[in-house]
């Protein structure tokens, strides 16, 4: 970078390309940069546009984008209660002051897309029913707040707080009010005790079942369309291809265990038994751990474990009138993220240093370079390294 | 205290008035140091009596008796529960050689005082049915070891264990008897699928609901008699004009959300909206944090999510047969309380510096003062500050 | 051991029968060494048969062998299960490269056992029915990961885990299937609001009754046949004395809490209230505390705490269609030990440093006499000692 060496047009060129290329893809870092010295406006759409996308850790604006105009495809009444959740959400983030680089990277925002979204969604009165934004601002507003509590719960173990705070208010919201209610009815959950197939094993349509898969992907944010589907894999595929790949493998895990526990059909072309392990897996996969072999065993594990437990938490919480939200894409992946293997290819990153997959990985192989690097050096005090993230962090520090 | 000024006669008298008065408001600290020259029997005494009074989050002995005055007033036989609740639990800690200072405090015995009252208000048998003090002592005993043990989680976070003890006995013994025991049978607790008014808007009776604010205060207590809830607002007053004042401040919150959420006009009346809210708002505002207008406006913020959590639990417990206990007000607040913000004006006490309010400031005040003489003296080695509480405590320390 | 004296032929003689005797008592920690001499083949089988008692806190093969007799004797599929979720999960463990003492203790396989044996138990299917072992092979696969990841979380307090994973698993299997699943259905289980006998007070069974405290010992394997109620007490006396007479006082006491809340007579002779309790006395009383008088008290309230919790639990569960499994006993013995007393006398052991009862007190007089000698070695710099675990842990270092 700042060598002497004078580049050639050719070369001039090609960087000039892959930096333009380099723009939209990732997490887009320089525009960063950029977008610090703009007005107010542009930060806090940028904002906004990478919280909507974080809802599948894509750190990135234009898949934002993407994503928005699928939620818009899909109803634009919920598309806009999305939209005004990640707005007060972030705004409810920036009164309470918290933390800058979090908000600027939309870890304030996406709860509030979810919690906007799935209220929408669940609300049993007609599209455009305007009242409705009342307690959807509220319990946008509380995102933030349960955010920084869990947070600083899950700090003890250096644990994200994933889709928490959305399944929490969502399961509040629909908890005070549930079917009966004269102002905000929900749509009515019965206990789902008769859930499976009656006996006879019926023929699944081969070509639904494949649709299962990219409608899965867009169940995340309660989405039946493909086409929104097909948008919000496009916006994982521009930041990252290996988000895009285990979200896809995700969705099949979870249509694949549907099937074996022998659901009904319609769920599983609904894309329900898909949209858990999706998330589990992008989790697992390479986000918040590095991609081996070893770690993608894993997360397949996780995404069949998630699926397992999807089936379970619907009919649990339907007893009491509830729906599954996130619950077990959260917990699945809390329980494999607090795994402690001596296995240094099963490695967690620090989530300080977390990025998108391919990021992760280029960090990593940094690290152990600098890091031979060092003992070479210095080969008379070796660092004693515990643990694989503690040592990541150890050497985080000290890069 | 220790400089040489000769007092003269008026300075003298008014300064005795002001220490007459000074007995008995705030915490009674200066009646402490006499108590614990006396025998056994006052010590215990005074003991129980602030525990009764902890349970408002009052340290007053006099508060305390003003409280117990209140229950008898209610019904006598749920006044002997509470009051036996509370000598059992405080019993029971000194045996388990619990921390001194926080036995005296009443800290282990609040709990039992509404493990008492509550499991007389619960049980199905006319008053006077000896046989259940049976339970009644036995899990008023459980009290302290269940606060040890959440004393041991909580501190990792230094949070206060509210009345999650009582919640977890309460709803143990009631899980554990329900409505159809041969001897111990509850009061029979049904589904509420139907909580709210069917559509119409009914006009609600407006002095009832202007009465429903300080019955709000005695339902802390399981009381609905508007006597009692008087004296249990006097309570308050005598010991922080600030409690008293968040506690109405959170019972008419939680009121307005009842409202606002169409809960059935009886329950509204009966203080049931209300009595979480009101422990919600007098923890958050001014007891664990210091009082600015940021957590003033936490606090309502908390009293108003709370009501809405008490909307959720009483429906959700419901269906499990249970009673919905202070468990809003404690998850709420837990999670108000869990909030970290880069805000200086939200400022959470360190939890051993915790009392009533107005010495909560006057304590602060003390600290920046002493801060800032710090600062002055050696400006060349500045502390570095990460965040309020952990300030405070190093400041703690260093006074 | 190493010392010039000369022994006679009897000292000798007594001295090998001593050793003799020593092989196959406690934890048998000389045939430790032998073990990891001889092929993989004997020291997975030892493994396994730590793993099968481990279940009762035991950690011996010998003892282990006898409770497998027991389960084969009571039923060779459920048996046959129990042996499969061992070896699955000490496999899974080696591949995810857990901690190698804790694998060779059999840390990893109790909760395998548990799970292969409850999912037969509560399978509706009739025994022999194959595919049964698909759900268990990847329930036990992931006994190992959930335990991981509890550990994590418990390690912050110096918890053990207990059969958490067990139970989270057996639940999960359980809620995803159901009693109306096509592949897997499971024993109905319905709501239990009448779980108490009429009104009347029927003559209990004596002789039932005392039978039942021997079966509640065999019912934490889910089993009712005496003879394996008597085969496991025979293990448990092998190894230790005290965890055997704990195992009898625990069920005693379970049973007699039963008896006094009412329970349906066949509940109690079938040893469904004794269980629980019995783990939870064997866990206080000598385990994870050093035996005194004071914890002997404290694993009788814990027992018959436990006993109130699984009435709970058992109705609570029964409305979400799930078993109590050991959840009262985790529950309760966690309560129990998180207890922080500044009595000295209740005094928990470090998890580094828990053996069987004998052992553990062995280690703490060692500890208290090498303290004695440091302390009258050193007078001028006495070591501060907060808190009894605390002071072990520091003192473990030292030794």
């Amino acid at each position: 970078m700042g060598n002497g060496n004078q580049p050639t047009p050719e070369t001039q060129a090609c960087s000039c390309l892959l930096r333009a290329v380099g723009l939209f893809v990732g997490d887009m870092r320089q525009s960063t940069e950029w977008v610090k010295r703009q007005v107010v406006a542009i930060q806090l759409l940028d904002c906004i546009l990478r919280g909507v996308a974080q809802v599948m850790f894509v750190n990135n604006p234009v898949s934002g984008l993407l994503i928005v105009v699928g939620l818009f495809l899909q109803n634009p009444w919920w598309g806009l209660n999305g939209l005004l959740g990640t707005v007060v959400a972030t705004a409810s983030a920036i009164l309470l002051k918290q933390n800058r680089e979090a908000v600027l990277a939309g870890l304030y925002g996406y709860n509030g897309t979810l919690v906007g979204m799935l209220m929408a969604i669940f609300s049993a009165k007609e599209d455009w029913y305007w009242w409705l934004l009342v307690p959807n601002v509220f319990m946008s507003m509380m995102c933030p707040i349960v955010s920084s509590a869990l947070s600083s719960v899950a700090n003890k173990w250096d644990l994200p707080i994933f889709t928490l705070p959305f399944n929490i208010l969502v399961c509040l919201h629909i908890a005070a009010t549930g079917a009966s209610h004269p102002y905000f009815p929900q749509v009515d959950i019965q206990p789902k005790t008769h859930l499976h197939m009656n006996g006879s094993t019926e023929n699944f349509d081969i070509p639904q079942l494949f649709l299962s898969v990219p409608v899965g992907v867009g169940q995340v944010f309660g989405c039946d369309d493909p086409w929104t589907a097909g948008l919000i894999l496009l916006a994982l595929l521009l930041c990252s291809p290996t988000i895009c790949f285990h979200a896809m493998l995700g969705s099949a895990a979870g249509m694949t265990v549907g099937v074996a526990l022998a659901a009904p059909p319609r769920d599983i072309y609904s894309g329900l038994w898909g949209y858990n392990s999706v998330l589990s897996c992008i989790a697992i996969g390479g986000v918040f751990c590095a991609v081996t072999w070893q770690t993608h065993a894993l997360a397949l594990i996780c995404a069949i474990f998630c699926a397992y437990l999807s089936s379970a938490t619907l009919k649990l919480m339907s007893v009491l009138g509830l729906p599954a939200c996130t619950w077990p894409f959260c917990l699945s992946t809390l329980i494999f993220l607090l795994i402690s293997s001596e296995n240094p290819n099963i490695c967690r990153l620090p989530l300080s240093a977390v990025s998108y997959p391919e990021e992760n990985l280029r960090y990593l192989r940094q690290l152990k370079s600098s890091e031979k690097a060092q003992s070479s050096q210095r080969e008379e005090a070796p660092l004693e390294h515990d643990k694989p993230n503690i040592q990541l962090e150890v050497e985080n520090e000290s890069v």
